[in-house]
């Protein structure tokens, strides 16, 4: 049996627009709830790992937190993909004996504005000159174009777009947390939203926060000593394709699938189960399309019964066979890089989720799909 | 006995001053030129990791070079003390099964100009605040004043800095490859040299080169199947301390010890030998202080032994006990933050560097000391 890692604190800030504190104040206060709830001292911590985005460095935060002897660090790219990457890298180093207790953290004031298209000059960088310059500017115009060739392809509606929105839309009015706790949606009121890039409406958009997330991970035998039930990290796996560009999706053979198709074998052999064994899941869904496509990308469902399958009512906590972003995810709790959906992941493996799924196992917790992805299962300790 | 991973490719470019081709074009270069020493193909790539200033991403070399199902990526920060760390990355993605080859490079056109501190406007971010204001503007400012604090509390003198560019030079003497191969000094041209920043000369510094290299790890062992004696990563560790302020060193208790003096301790300790047992030591010479600086902070000299030590022609293939940087390492082969001395580090393990330690088993090979840093020992496998 090899060496195990498992997720053993959580914590977060408040989610809101425009809060006043800088960045960095909310990693120091999302880090010690984390570690609080863990049970651990700033002291315990020897690993550090952040997205590469994060504003505030490790050396910073080491500081401000009292961290003494810092031995592991690095960061993930991609944005929203590199969420459970950061899972991955806290992982290795815990079962490569580099560090002991890793803490992994986003901070983002991406509610106070900052909307980073909006400042592209006349100069477009690297990747983006492939599409940007023809008119795919913000990342809701580069998912649009994959919503409507899953419209032409496999014959998805709005209406099953929308049921995505309004699945998870009624776990986030069960948490207090969530930004949308006291906004009720039906299909109606999807249907009769704006459209903000067609055919993408406002509902299908993940929210705008500002807020700070943290996670310590540490070796599954010192998880056992801690205050609660371990969530062991089964596999962990970051993943892309040959073609795949960023957030577009439309360079590879294969226009429906995203890098998610390619975690997906390495992640399940890993991790020893398969899609039919996972209790909930936590899909990154910072556009409707993305839930589709991963439901698809790890085997929930075949080409194109994605659709059908979230229109059934599959994702809900009430009667879904597949209970899908439970606390509300990036399109009703908070839009923080998606680094929610692991907090929720760990929830549920311990038992104490808003929307409970009974008996709880198995949480397959994405990370954005359609940019360069990663993926963990989590298990809860026997 | 737990996975263990080998370095099992290397590969560079020429080392040159503007060099026409584009960063990302160097760094194609290098990896196939690391693949093939190991006699892998691009297909076989499944791990990539690099420097977080590289300017090439994963995907867009990805693209470039073939490799079809990338599943790990991560990079390391804090420029030159990150170059051990893309081992301590590639290990632990190996030892944990999350790849099986992982490629990682650094590519770099500094000899194409582009001195970061020249580009300070009047807005200084983060850490520099504190030391930029106050005219420690380029990287040689805020090492010479950790040379000044040698010079007066344990009595350093300049001959002894000297003698550390001496005898590296003599060793890029010998080395077709280095950009000094053709310019012998000694200390008389030593001492007759320029001031960059007092107590430091032109040779006290470190070459501003044009070129990439890239390094190609597996399992062990995968390793032994390979064409070349495998370069197990016996260790491989990062560490920072508590008041660790980029390349600046006197926030700290202690002003002469760099983060080196943390990651030693478990270094040897998970490498399961001690300095003693070094057969030659590829020190990251950025500048020469730091070199005295890194052999008392990992324990081949007691404090304030270092300067003699060096003086006494301790780094030398000829006759010295720890020959040093035997390619000639920053200081007159390349510095492409200190990347080659992983490289020259394998060289030696495999028995083929042109400086050659007789019946070398162990080296160590440290990365920027001064800033967060890392380091591996190298084993040659039996």
């Amino acid at each position: 049996m090899p060496a195990q890692a498992a997720i053993v604190g959580i914590g977060h800030t408040e989610f809101a627009k425009n809060i006043e504190r800088p960045e960095q104040r909310l990693a120091v206060e999302a880090s010690l709830a984390a570690l609080s709830d863990a049970g651990l001292a700033p002291s315990d911590v020897d690993g550090m790992v952040r997205f590469d985005m994060e504003t505030t460095e490790e050396v910073q935060l080491q500081r401000a937190l009292g961290v003494t002897n810092l031995r592991f660090f690095a960061s993930t790219g991609y944005g929203g993909g590199g969420g459970c990457g950061t899972m991955a890298l806290a992982q290795a180093a815990v079962v490569s004996g580099q560090a002991d207790v890793v803490l992994a953290w986003r901070a983002r004031k991406r509610g106070s504005g900052g909307r980073p298209w909006a400042k592209a000059s006349h100069r477009v960088p690297a990747e983006k000159q492939w599409y940007v310059p023809f008119g795919l500017v913000r990342p809701v115009d580069q998912v649009a174009i994959l919503a409507r060739r899953m419209m032409y392809e496999v014959g998805v509606t709005e209406e099953m777009f929308g049921s995505v929105a309004v699945q998870i839309r009624r776990h986030a009015n069960r948490n207090h947390d969530a930004i949308m706790f006291d906004r009720k949606m039906d299909l109606d009121d999807y249907l009769a939203s704006r459209f903000v890039s067609e055919p993408l409406r406002v509902p299908d958009c993940c929210l705008e926060t500002d807020g700070a997330l943290a996670v310590v991970v540490t070796s599954l035998e010192r998880a056992r000593d801690l205050r609660h039930t371990p969530a062991v990290i089964a596999a962990a796996q970051m993943g892309t394709g040959p073609e795949c560009v960023n957030m577009t999706n439309y360079h590879g053979a294969d226009l429906l699938a995203g890098p998610g198709s390619q975690v997906a074998p390495h992640l399940w052999r890993i991790a020893g189960i398969g899609p039919a064994d996972v209790d909930c899941a936590q899909l990154y869904d910072a556009f409707t399309p993305l839930v589709l496509q991963s439901l698809e990308d790890y085997g929930f469902c075949a080409r194109g019964e994605a659709g059908p399958f979230c229109a059934d009512g599959n994702l809900s906590i009430d009667g879904g066979t597949l209970p899908t972003c439970t606390a509300g995810g990036g399109l009703s709790e908070a839009y923080v890089h998606g680094y929610n959906l692991i907090l929720e992941g760990v929830r549920q493996v311990r038992g104490d989720s808003v929307n409970q799924v009974e008996g709880c196992e198995h949480v397959l917790v994405t990370s954005g799909n359609a940019v360069p992805t990663s993926a963990i299962v989590l298990r809860r300790d026997r």
